[in-house]
């Protein structure tokens, strides 16, 4: 019988003790016995909706050393808890739970090893100079989460729960948000199926889950400029596909066009895919960052121009949606979502109309593009006339001091939510 | 420390005794301390190659009691046993091994729970009149296992390795084989990355693994001809994506149009879902089936027509191959692989030039279409005109014979391989 089997058989009990073995406070090295923590795959509950009023903390007896801020590797170290919630068919959804750090004891039919039903958010904890936590717009990356769920056939949620019980999740591991400018504590929501069935059907149960890691800059050098390989043979979204939902399946198989890309033979090698979409060649996005042009358009505006959400083929990007309303409100430029082209950016660079380009996304906030490799021929993107050597222009230099600001509470910003201590 | 961090410091010994817990053999209602069974999550092995002459077998000590075969749900029940193997960058592949089938303990992190990398296959042992196993093309499966597995940029391994590995699981796992015509023991090798990390990048570590579950016929009470709802609002599989790879990334996405199809709205709801591609309509996969149609062409042939491969939005199916095989092999009518629309589909029901249509796939084998929905109206598609109350048309029938009698063995076939007693 299978340990899913057996906590389908109400075994919840026994399992728990079982199960405490795996603690994160469990060392190997000494074979010390800890007491046993109540770390099920699936806690069955009865609640109808996410109800953080009821959250269980659960603290770990072994909090693990931090490390220097230096060393961070991304998504490598994770903190001492993780927040976890279930749901279960004609069940509900279990209380919230913020354990101990620990893997999960999947079935080899769990529906996501076999059919991808998984979806997650990424998104930053930041400290500010008064020592507290700011989160940044979460309210949309808990939204887009839902839609991302109910994409997969998964049941909804109250929003506004899922985000208090992460609250209260982030106000546990404050410790864990580094303490510098440009580092920043990462939180990865994700929900997944979790009923062990070959059907490709409806899953009957789900786990909700976050799990935090703390990061440096995603550069360790500064911001350095990135050379794309623009790609029309690998596509990454179409139209009634799934690329304006953040599923598992969208990424998965992004990683060889990704690879290939750093293949030294491509003027000794790419550092990101940008993205095209069908005959027209669209410009869509890059890597896993939405794409912005700074550039003067045919009728000799300044324009900010990326891809439109219309056609369900580009990612709804948190860091997009802000870029946008931070150049709309300097009203500085004309700023657009539409299609654009690969033949209407070539254009653009052969008569010098290109100012910058770059990459959006909450890892590195921007990135700056400087050159772009398309049928064998390197195009050259400008960034800084008046520095030949800076690794980003002065707009994008500017969106991104504006976002950190508001990011590390420097400026009051409705955006940035302080963190309570409950 | 989590478990998997353990893992990685080769406390492998230490593990495989905690680890004993979650052997199959554990029973946790008397509570009794099972010998120690080494179940790790990853093994670490030394292996260039995937190397069946050292398999290692632990057998369970609890048996399963074995359903009745009238009693089985597809993918739910699993045997006793597993088969795994696990592959280490600057390592190698660890050495097969057959264990009783027991759950994963997988860290949140790992890299198939974020980003679906992850692939599968599905074929079926049958067994014959004289008692022996057999499987059908299983070749084809490992061939188009290790294109999937290229894809999601996983290393590659040797195809005839897996194969012999395999073949040794299914002889131990023999006596799952039901022992009924339309019964079989399904297997589903799987592949995917297991590396801990939120980088979107090729994993350093994968797993290798086959189920096994026996399966009664697909329809429980015979063939039953199916209703499609002609989907062109989402869209399956598309040029420069992943359609022709047997990746998980390709299944869920298609779990929500499915569920909508089922809306009773729909003239009393379908049962799956025909996958239109492009503004043109094609017509390309059924459900998780490729399709035929069986008609009198423009040029007034008899044709069975099917959607080609060279666009990458088909999944290259076995029993498709099979058919286009066996009908070649007949020579009675014209075998058409090309791109075929909706339009022409309709023109041809509407001329009453539509013989049969039926989809095609290792579980249902062949899959009857009676009925389609399009656009609110529903066409109605011949099956067997000098039978109205036929479920199947007689092509769609000679076909599903012709296979399963390779199948079960009644004809000699090289498709058919009998599985070794080792």
């Amino acid at each position: 019988m299978s340990l899913s089997n057996l906590i389908q058989k109400n075994n919840i009990k026994h399992l728990a003790s079982a199960l405490g073995l795996f603690g994160a406070g469990f060392c190997f090295h000494k074979m010390v016995q800890p007491k046993p923590t109540v770390l099920p795959w699936i806690e069955k509950g009865t609640e109808s909706d996410i109800n953080p009023s009821k959250l269980k903390f659960i603290k770990t007896k072994n909090p693990k050393k931090k490390s220097k801020p230096e060393d961070l590797v991304f998504g490598a170290t994770y903190t001492d808890h993780m927040l976890e919630i279930d749901w279960v068919r004609n069940s509900g959804f279990s209380v919230p739970r913020i354990v101990p750090f620990h893997d999960f004891v999947m079935p080899p039919g769990c529906c996501t090893i076999h059919y991808a039903l998984t979806c997650f958010e990424g998104l930053k904890a930041y400290r500010d100079k008064n020592n507290d936590i700011r989160l940044f717009r979460p309210d949309r990356n808990v939204d887009r989460l839902l839609g991302s769920t109910k994409r997969l056939s998964l049941p909804g949620f109250n929003k506004e729960a899922l985000l208090e019980a992460m609250m209260r999740y982030v106000d546990i591991e404050r410790s864990w948000v580094p303490n510098k400018r440009g580092y920043s504590l990462y939180l990865r929501p994700t929900v997944f199926g979790t009923e062990a069935t070959l059907g490709v059907k409806e899953p009957s149960s789900m786990k909700i889950f976050v799990i935090a890691s703390p990061v440096g800059p995603y550069y360790k050098h500064g911001f350095k400029a990135v050379r794309l390989l623009a790609e029309d043979k690998y596509c990454r979204a179409w139209e009634g596909g799934t690329g304006n939902f953040k599923l598992g399946s969208n990424y998965g198989p992004t990683i060889l066009p990704q690879k290939l890309a750093h293949d030294p033979k491509i003027f000794g090698g790419c550092d990101q895919v940008l993205w095209l979409y069908g005959p027209k060649k669209e410009v869509t996005e890059v890597g896993t960052m939405n794409l912005f042009g700074f550039w003067i358009n045919e009728n000799q505006e300044k324009e900010l121009i990326t891809a439109p959400l219309t056609d369900g083929t580009i990612l709804p990007g948190i860091t997009r949606d802000s870029i946008l309303n931070i150049a709309r409100e300097w009203g500085e430029f004309k700023v657009t979502e539409r299609t654009w082209t690969m033949e209407e950016l070539l254009k653009a660079q052969q008569e010098k109309r290109i100012l910058e380009v770059f990459g959006s996304g909450t890892a590195a906030i921007v990135s700056p593009v400087k050159e772009i490799v398309y049928q064998d021929q390197l195009y050259e993107i400008p960034r800084n006339p008046s520095d030949p050597k800076a690794e980003m222009g002065p707009i994008t230099k500017r969106l991104l001091d504006r976002i950190q600001s508001i990011q590390y509470g420097e400026v009051q910003h409705p955006w940035s939510q302080v963190v309570k201590k409950y």
